[in-house]
């Protein structure tokens, strides 16, 4: 796949292997000529490479047998998830997987982070999080292909995608919550990203099928930080009629309601369910377990190298976006709630 | 200094540059052919083709420009952190990063992981722990020097490491126990690893500048994982004359202390002060937040990434090996014994 010309669609679409025809010589050969290694002798790379300049063979400009993988920032709590379920599918097809961090957006500009990974030449781009316009227009220019993982934007409809079912996890865990019992079950949510805006739009389909109305007192949105959850916890704990369950837009928000649940005196889950998303591997060891959304982060990860490996050959993609199941891991953050009949009564 | 013939001490020390002077082209031009670039006409990549022939010049065998980042299984908690220091100091370099996983020793033989780091040419290798003799062997034979991050093992004397001041960290954390009062002092050690038998030489030699006497049923050596602190923690909590704090060789055999402790219904700190090893990210959110030793990964990382691009550069090292001092991170899980006077008193 590799072998054929650019993007395979030009209109001179020159195969290695026609080249390799002409010169007499085997594909291996042209091949060593077109990615710099040696072995081949001063003559046969001259008569190569003019053949390769008479054909007009567009080389792909010496791909490096890697795929890179680009944070925003490091600092995400399962980049390693990630990184592990990429690395695991690329080694199996014997490519190698180049971590970079690109810091944040507005640092754009010449030197910029793209630039060197342009130059790295990967088969192809899988980056977490958000590419700025810029950034996807540079890889586009060098016919670099990528795949945005877990997706924060809105995206054009020809980018790229896998991400996990956000909405459906977010009626989920709510769902959970109405079924033991609770009524006034509040929301903390994240900031304006795609994700955030599926995880909330779930939580209120699910108390809408419920035939609940959601208090907007009940609803806050913050940052998606442990402080954040936190201070949104203290809040919703101290309003006069407070929120028998919380669930928070992801696990780092929730361990913030813990804390915030200690200090008010108030024990998970008898006074106080919480419900995660994420399922980080942390929040199974909080006490108590933490109740969390679950995103199959192998799955997403070797799924997006996958796609990522087939554009890099310019093959067609299957297809273009997907967002894979989420599930709900219930632990025991979440039970009826206080002076609630057992739900078998 | 990547312009240098090989290694730079082997008899035939012909530069880049004077290949391109004898060819009448410039240095960019050599370089271009030496790493498989377009932009040289047919005739003159033949000419210096046939120089570097001629010259008997050694290319470094188009190194990629990146540093490879291995690690034995990418499951350890701080895997992100190192990944995140080694990145900033690479990008800093316009150095890309490479991370693999070479999966278990005993998966040695043809195609292991190795021989593809090989075949990308990274300027160095950094490995997370453990390399074989063979893979060591096999990056030698081929020019990729490396350094070895946190070793697991003795290492010979001609083998770059950077590592953490794990005897100071174990003797600093014990002595941390003793000022609070502590004299029966439980440690769970690791398996038999270099830095496990440092921490707990820590240990022993702190409890002797005491003048405590270390009860061997006070010593277990277990597994790093929760699960395995656990079990340790049940059997030294159940023991007739139980501690009254335990030092984990890890954070993770910490937390299973936590809920050994938990089950035998003691508090942390009044009942038992608990020190972990490592400060991961995570032990501060714990109830209560984790008194451990804080391994600078971040400054392992910056200095182990320098080092290791000093030595793709074939710049001697400034030093082969290194250990990072360690801090202790004072919290809520250590505090005087139980019945025992305030320190103050």
């Amino acid at each position: 796949m590799a072998d054929t010309a650019g993007d395979g669609t030009g209109p001179r679409a020159v195969t290695i292997a026609s080249i390799a025809q002409s010169a007499g010589v085997s594909v291996p050969t042209v091949s060593k000529v077109l990615n710099g290694r040696s072995g081949v002798s001063p003559e046969t790379r001259a008569r190569i490479e003019g053949l390769i300049d008479q054909y007009g063979y567009r080389r792909p400009p010496h791909r490096s047998n890697v795929v890179e993988l680009v944070f925003r920032e490091l600092e995400t709590m399962w980049a390693v998830e990630i990184i592990r379920g990429v690395e695991r599918v690329a080694r199996r097809n014997r490519v190698g997987v180049v971590v970079s961090g690109y810091g944040r957006e507005d640092s754009d500009g010449a030197g910029s982070p793209v630039e060197d990974t342009v130059e790295r030449r990967p088969h192809a781009v899988l980056s977490v999080a958000r590419l700025s316009e810029r950034e996807r227009g540079q890889l586009t220019a060098s016919r670099i292909p990528f795949v945005v993982f877990d997706p924060v934007d809105e995206l054009p409809d020809d980018v790229a995608f896998v991400g996990a079912t956000n909405w459906r996890g977010g009626r989920s865990a709510t769902r959970h919550l109405i079924d033991l019992g609770h009524r006034r079950v509040a929301m903390i949510s994240g900031p304006d990203h795609a994700f955030c805006r599926a995880r909330q739009a779930g939580y209120t389909s699910a108390m809408a099928a419920a035939g609940l109305a959601v208090d907007p007192e009940l609803v806050v949105s913050t940052q998606l930080t442990r402080e954040a959850g936190c201070a949104a916890g203290r809040a919703l704990l101290a309003l006069a009629e407070r929120p028998t369950a919380i669930f928070a837009a992801n696990d780092m928000q929730a361990l913030g309601v813990y804390q915030a649940a200690r200090e008010a005196g108030l024990a998970i889950p008898a006074d106080l369910s919480v419900v995660g998303f994420d399922d980080l591997p942390v929040v199974a060891w909080m006490d108590p377990p933490l109740t969390s959304v679950h995103q199959p982060l192998a799955e997403m990860a070797a799924a997006a190298t996958e796609l990522a490996l087939a554009l890099g050959r310019g093959e067609p993609a299957p297809q273009l976006g997907m967002e894979i199941a989420t599930t709900l891991a219930v632990r025991a953050s979440t039970a009826p709630p206080p002076g609630a009949p057992r739900p078998s009564e």
